[in-house]
């Protein structure tokens, strides 16, 4: 069905955007990353292929903006009080979206980026910050109540349960059992950033 | 040039495998991984494109076998009586080896990988294993030397150095700065196979 979105109401600003995104995030988890075109976004979200390119020249900014919209910002950070569990719910958030829209835009993403270096640059300068935010403004508040060191905290050590997370995900693919999430939590998130604070008897 | 492998003295077994190993890796260094074909692979070798398909029968497969083959054994491992310089000295492997024709590798499998279910199950089966067994015998010498409680070594402590320098990699792309490996070693390495054996003060 071809529709023509000049006989719809004109949408603007945040709410088009918005209609977007949705669609991108449909065309990614029904028919996937390399079948994903402008065209067909712009089909389903009832908008000209020209207001798609006016905000974004390419398919890796469309996918990659997207998606980060569709995750958890900064703002929204677990705070149950115990820095494991706001670890974990972190991991289980993150393995969650890899599940879905997100995962199968950061395997086509990160497909695309390992064959071409053009897309690598702009894979590259957008896909750090949210993961690693999150976590250290978690981290930030287990030191505010005693539970961590701030000297023990390094980019390294907030880094390596995404890291975990992510290596398996791409090595061995989905699904990501919950028992790897506590196994990184448990094992390695946790004693890394309480090294100072709980040594073992 | 076309070379007539038939003129050739017949070459067998692992001194035919070794030259068509050689030539798959120049060609990864030379041309990449996208351009690389089995018929370039045979002329490079001076084989006959039958005996690089009675051996392997995909381009996934040739690769995976030639850079396997140009990676330290499980057999080799650094042995200088720390556990620091030891894992120290294995990172440096690895991204020694990221830097060459199995970096090149990686990029090009998992990249084919991410986008097609029949090479990530070929990829899946032979991505693992080589380099969890080198740290695993590391941290056996460190235990036989008092430096490493085996009760704190778990599968995913002695994945994380793995998973944090290939997560760099992939996502910032090369090169792989050595303050990384250090980091990484002294960070969160170290501190996680040591954790009961050193309390920090």
């Amino acid at each position: 069905m071809v529709t023509d979105h000049r006989k719809l109401p004109r949408r603007r600003g945040e709410e088009l955007s918005a209609a977007i995104y949705r669609a991108t995030l449909d065309e990614l988890a029904e028919s996937g990353y390399a079948r994903l075109t402008m065209e067909r976004v712009a089909e389903r979200a009832r908008a000209s292929k020209a207001s798609l390119y006016r905000r974004w020249p390419t398919r890796v900014a469309l996918v990659m903006e997207a998606v980060y919209h569709s995750l958890p910002d900064a703002a929204d950070v677990p705070d149950s009080g115990s820095l494991r569990e706001d670890l974990l719910a972190t991991l289980r958030r993150m393995a969650a979206a890899l599940s879905g829209p997100a995962g199968e835009a950061m395997r086509g993403l990160l497909s695309e980026a390992l064959r071409d270096e053009s897309s690598a640059a702009a894979f590259r300068a957008a896909s750090q910050g949210t993961g690693r935010k999150i976590l250290a403004e978690i981290v930030r508040r287990a030191a505010e109540r005693g539970e961590v060191d701030p000297a023990d905290v390094t980019p390294r050590r907030l880094d390596a349960g995404q890291a975990l997370l992510r290596h398996h995900f791409l090595f061995q693919g989905p699904p990501i059992p919950d028992q790897l999430l506590i196994d990184i939590v448990d094992e390695v998130v946790v004693p890394l950033l309480t090294a100072g604070r709980s040594p073992r008897p």
